[in-house]
């Protein structure tokens, strides 16, 4: 399984992903699923991956390799004139590797899907940010929606839902986040530290900040540590019911 | 999708279960998910189900004819000699069912499948719970494993694991199901009032107390309020994370 969280904010943009894959139980392993690209002045792209690693590491090098020596056919993410044009070029590469896996005999498609979530700004346009799902197509971030969850999505959720605000500044959003990625990794295995995170700052078109968090991170230890204790300090505080 | 806890407390079991039940997003009703047994000064014992409704519907209204008129082969879970045996004879009505759906001619196992919780006391002995699985097998709570959930169990397990305790009061208790629900509620649209719950006192062998929470409850709506607050409250209280 997966935990990565794309976010808009009124400042920019935040990614978060954690690094466990596995295969069963006990064949685990670390492996990134943040993927950036920086064209220092004219775009930046990040992509979030959950699902078939191998399935997201062939699309990853694809683009890659599009973005290296661009075709007439396979134009490059780092060409296209607009955001939108970038996630119908990543859709396209996506569902092209699953087809690709599909027709080699499996029957069975759901073993090879993947689903990303690309985020980023191209000058002169608005920061946008994508859910873009095995079959291609996509759906962008509004303000009635301005973040995007995939993997294991549901434990990190509430928090994220009751203590989201646009305008809440990166440092307060790495928080949210840390705690949203803690009630995961608290419930399930397959959701691991180390967490990388990149924070994008508004019409900048360069990376303001990433990095990698372990889980020797004081800070990550402190919110891990204080979360628990202030949930359980505000459920105490709260009333009982009265069966009588 | 339905959501359903039973848990073990020092003083003795407690049970909720949600009522709604969907078929499709446009196929919506109200279903009674609790079942209960009462032999006073003999036994108590409370299911809990989720899964496809004519399966639990099937098993709930076999246990019942059973233990009308019970004959040799088909023996009551209200003659059952002890907690153990009830949870195989749940179990195999449970196989059961499923199977002869399944000789019916469909496929696919999974539409027919189902899960249950079930706990009581008999005379004489201690309280238990037990979580019987579609193959008719099951698992018994311990101190390590204190509740169950069924259904949509995700959204509202992190408060569970961080602040239930064995030896808290009904009342306390009462409020930390409910504040699992609300997170639950919160989240799935397939998880709704008005909410069942059933409080048994350990050696009492009757039910303390059991009662239907509607949308209007003004307690379960301070709590969901509150909840929320205290939750962002509690956010806030937190240092922020330190970019530069």
């Amino acid at each position: 399984m997966t935990y990565c969280v794309g976010m808009t904010l009124n400042k920019g943009l935040i990614f978060m992903s954690d690094t466990r894959t596995n295969a069963g139980l006990d064949d685990i392993a670390s492996v990134k699923k943040m993927h950036t690209w920086q064209v220092e002045g004219d775009r930046v792209i990040t992509i979030l991956t959950a699902g078939n690693l191998a399935t997201t590491q062939a699309v990853i090098s694809l683009l890659e390799e599009r973005s290296v020596i661009p075709g007439d056919r396979d134009p490059s993410i780092l060409k296209a004139p607009t955001l939108f044009q970038v996630a119908r070029l990543v859709g396209d590469t996506l569902r092209e590797v699953i087809h690709e896996n599909e027709r080699s005999g499996q029957e069975a498609t759901s073993t090879f899907d993947a689903t990303l979530i690309m985020g980023g700004q191209i000058d002169g346009m608005t920061p946008r940010l994508f859910m873009i799902y095995p079959e291609g197509n996509f759906i962008e971030a509004s303000t009635d929606n301005p973040f995007f969850q995939i993997g294991e999505t549901k434990y990190g959720k509430p928090i994220l839902l009751r203590a989201y605000e646009p305008d809440m500044s990166f440092e307060a959003a790495m928080k949210l986040l840390l705690v949203s990625f803690d009630s995961t990794i608290t419930a399930n295995l397959s959701v691991d530290l180390p967490l990388d995170f990149q924070v994008y700052e508004k019409d900048s078109y360069k990376f303001r900040s990433d990095g990698r968090i372990d889980a020797k991170d004081p800070y990550f230890m402190q919110v891990s540590d204080n979360w628990g204790q202030a949930l359980k300090t505000a459920f105490l505080k709260l009333p009982d019911y009265n069966l009588d």
